[in-house]
């Protein structure tokens, strides 16, 4: 074993802020990349990318996202709260600039899509826009919301009202293949990586052996 | 673009419980991939691996992840609440199995170290265990925690105390490479990647381009 190099949380509280949320953003591992999707009431457009989206259960269905609604992206957050709804596309390795790109703080006026060079899609049952490049697409109702106080961020819950995928990407116990479909994954604040299959194991019991599936 | 398939909210209802926990569980996107360490005030010590473990933010430094209390894996919750204190240790891509065989409902006087075949090692701020071959290791103590009212789950809070980790991993703006560390991805419920690099961006704003870094 290499050595370990120890830092402390004092030794963290001390550090410049850029190299600490460097830092700090790798920890938790690899990162989800997603672009929500938001509309105003007037019909303006919004489009950013988060690397926070979680599941939060399968019955009912809920993913969760963190974000932080006085300082960037607040449109996002400003508009589900609005409009009630919100979108989830995955990023996919032909377009990790132009989801990168989304991240800029742009103002509340200009559509993220088109300076992206992304394409909108509208499903039947929500004025939220997807992203017609997106291979998995998510329609969500905004269901509740959770201060987190230690830092003032907000845990935002949404539950699915509808999925949008190519068939052929969903097998036959229900496992979406985010390899075929591209999807990329990100380190920190800023990289993004294409994962390659290690493999898929049986559900593991004790005193039993797990199998490649 | 192929042809889309739309799955909507009460189709997902009456999906079989498993079709519906893989749909479900691979929509977020790729998922972080982390055994969590704790010990119990006997010296019982316990280990799991978890896919939602996220980033709540870098000051102060806190990582969440999300369980269910009443069902497994509860001894990771009860463990952290008696002690205060887990650890957070990164899969990598050469005990993906090992990892995986954590999943398992064993009893609470059965060790998942030496189970699963890994190694425990500890440092001096805290009782909970690491795992030694994790090449990214992260000490929390018990900040906090949220109740989902909407499903019954729990969202645990931790504050990052120490950081173990090989010094060459970190790079010279504080991103640490999870590439180079061998960290693991997970889709859906049981499935391993290993990502590969696709670019690192730099910080974008409107109105100018994005170079890579």
């Amino acid at each position: 074993m290499a050595s370990l190099t120890t830092i402390t949380a004092e030794e963290i509280a001390d550090l410049p802020r850029l190299y600490r949320n460097n830092l700090i953003n790798s920890l938790s591992g690899f990162k989800s990349a997603n672009l929500i999707g938001t509309m105003d009431s007037e019909g303006q457009a919004n489009l950013a990318v988060f690397s926070s989206v979680t599941h939060f259960g399968s019955d009912p269905p809920l993913l969760g996202f963190v974000t932080r609604p006085h300082v960037v992206p607040r449109h996002t957050y400003e508009n589900l709260k609005a409009m009630r709804h919100f979108t989830v596309n995955h990023v996919h390795k032909d377009f990790t600039l132009a989801a990168h790109q989304s991240s800029a703080k742009y103002d509340k006026d200009v559509d993220e899509f088109e300076i992206c060079g992304l394409t909108k899609h509208f499903g039947d049952l929500h004025p939220a826009p997807y992203v017609a490049e997106a291979k998995v697409k998510i329609g969500l109702k905004f269901e509740a919301e959770y201060a987190i106080k230690e830092n003032g961020t907000i845990l935002v819950l949404g539950r699915i009202v509808e999925i949008l995928t190519e068939k052929a990407l969903i097998k036959e116990d229900g496992f979406v293949d985010l390899y075929e479909a591209g999807t990329v994954t990100i380190n920190g604040l800023d990289a993004y990586l294409s994962p390659k299959r290690i493999a898929r194991y049986s559900y593991a019991r004790p005193n039993q052996g797990i199998k490649e599936i």
